[in-house]
Order: structure tokens, then sequence, then C-alpha cells
């Protein structure tokens, strides 16, 4: 991973855990459950941000390497695999 | 929320903290990013079980009573509210 | 099921089907997959704008009946199952 | 796309039709909501296995030779794009 894009990863991480951190207090608060959950969607949202950057990344780096070398066919299964897991 | 829903549901969040705190050293240490992100989309699964626990409470507690009284159209306009912001 | 609904989604179902046949079509021409993806992407958003117009009319008839009547762990448990076969 | 994939693409495109047609039959006989929400999610999960047929085989041919070729930047900014839009 480039090194801005992984302390943008890691930034966007705090932020995650901090939001979590507020998800736990408004259960502990007994906060209406539609609220809770509509962070809890957010925070989805903000991890899928993260992944959307990390496969970013990837393609840029492993994936044309492995294409321009003898990895094609692992590299190219991969990324079948994580489209597919994306959505599970 | 009952108690037990909120223990359960607390409790899969603290496994949830850590396992993003596993996630961030992945990242630090510069551990391959395929793996990272078959961590991350596992984090995603956990916190739609809990999300599914949260609804589930909610629907025996707050929908019922709102049906039951005089709430029947906020309850169920957030219903679908939820549906359609989970798939988001 | 609401006359004015069904009307809306057996419209929306008709669309659909056009725009099914559009992809084939686009697969026999050989076209681009990308541009198939996308068709595809659009099709499947284009479904689940009718779920939710069926799950809206649900939640008003038989939710409600349900849960005014003696039905009410079944339409509940419906109610979490299909939110839980949503994201699958 | 290589003509076996098209094949099998589209023979689940002809199912996918008929299932459609069926649920066009249940709406119009006025089933139950829950049972025609179910067969329109088996429906989506049937379309998402048709794109990832096309995407593999758009991996292995366009993404192949965009790479090797000179159209990198386009072959991984379609293949983010896709990604993110298969989830929204």
């Amino acid at each position: 991973m480039r090194d801005d894009v992984r302390d943008d990863v890691l930034k966007r991480l705090s932020y995650i855990e901090g939001h979590l951190a507020g998800i736990r207090k408004m259960i502990e608060d007994d906060r209406y459950c539609v609220d809770i959950l509509k962070q809890s969607y957010a925070v989805r949202r903000a991890i899928e941000k993260i992944e959307a950057l990390i496969l970013n990344g990837h393609l840029h780096t492993c994936v044309l390497e492995g294409i321009r070398g003898d990895r094609q066919e692992q590299v190219l299964g991969e990324l079948l695999e994580l489209y597919e897991l994306a959505n599970k």
C-alpha cells in the first residue's frame, strides 16, 4: 500500500473506532433502536469506503504486477472472489 | 432493549472492536490487501448480525406498542426507511 | 395489495422485462462487458424499488392486521426474515 | 465473451425471464406479499450470478489485454467503478 493511502485508511479507521464507541454509548444509554441502527448503517458505509481505497491500491500494485508477471490466474481469481464476498 | 439482548449486542460489539484493531495492525504491518479486505468483509457481516438483533428487539417492543397504540404511521414509516437504508 | 400499488408494481415489472430484453440483445451483439454489467446493476436497483413498494403495502395491511389480531409472532418473524434475506 | 460463457449467461437469462413471469402471475393472483418478496430476492441472486460470470470473462479477456497493452488506467478504473456500483 502506498504511504498516503495507508495514512488515509488508518485515519478513517480511527474515525470508525470513534463512531463504534458512540454506538456503544447509545446502546448503554438505551437510546431509540432506530437511531442506533442508522448509525450502524453509517459505520458500514464508512468501512466500505475504506475497502474501496484498499482495493484501488491493490489494483494499481499487486494486480498490475501479477498480470505483467506470472501470477495472472491468482490475482484474477482473487478479484472475482473479493467481488463475490463483498456482496454476501 | 431487553437486558439479555443488550448484553449480547455489547459483547458482539467488543468482538468487533477487537477485530478492527486486528485490521489496523494488518494495515500497519503492510499485510496483503486481499487478506485485509476479507477481514473487513467479516467485520461488516458481524455488524449486520448486531443490526438483526437490534431490529428484532425493536419489532417486539416499539413496533408492537406503536401499532397497538397510536403511532402506527411512524413505526411503519421507520421500518420501511430502515429496510431501504440497510441496502444502500 | 391495494389496486394502485399492484398497478404500479406491474408497470414497473413490464419495464424491467423490457430492460432484461435489452441486456439479452447486448450480450448477443457482443457489447462491452462493462456496459452490460452496468445495465444489470440498474435492473437490480429497479427490482429493489418494486420490493420496497410491495413491502410498504405489506406493512400497512397484513402486518397491521396481524399485530392487531393474533398473528403477531408470525408477521414479526417474517419481517425479520425478509430483512435478512434482502441483504444476502 | 467466450462462446460457452455467453451460452451459459443467455440460458440463465431465460430462466430469470421465466422466474419474473412467475412473479407477475403471483402479483396478479394476489398471492401473499412475503412469498412474492422471497421470489424477488431469488431473482436478484440469479442476476448477481450472471454478473459474476460476465465479470469473470471480462477479467480474463479485456482486463488482461488492457493491462498488457496500454489501457491499464481505463480497465482498472472501470473495475473499481463496477465494484462500487455493484453494492449501491
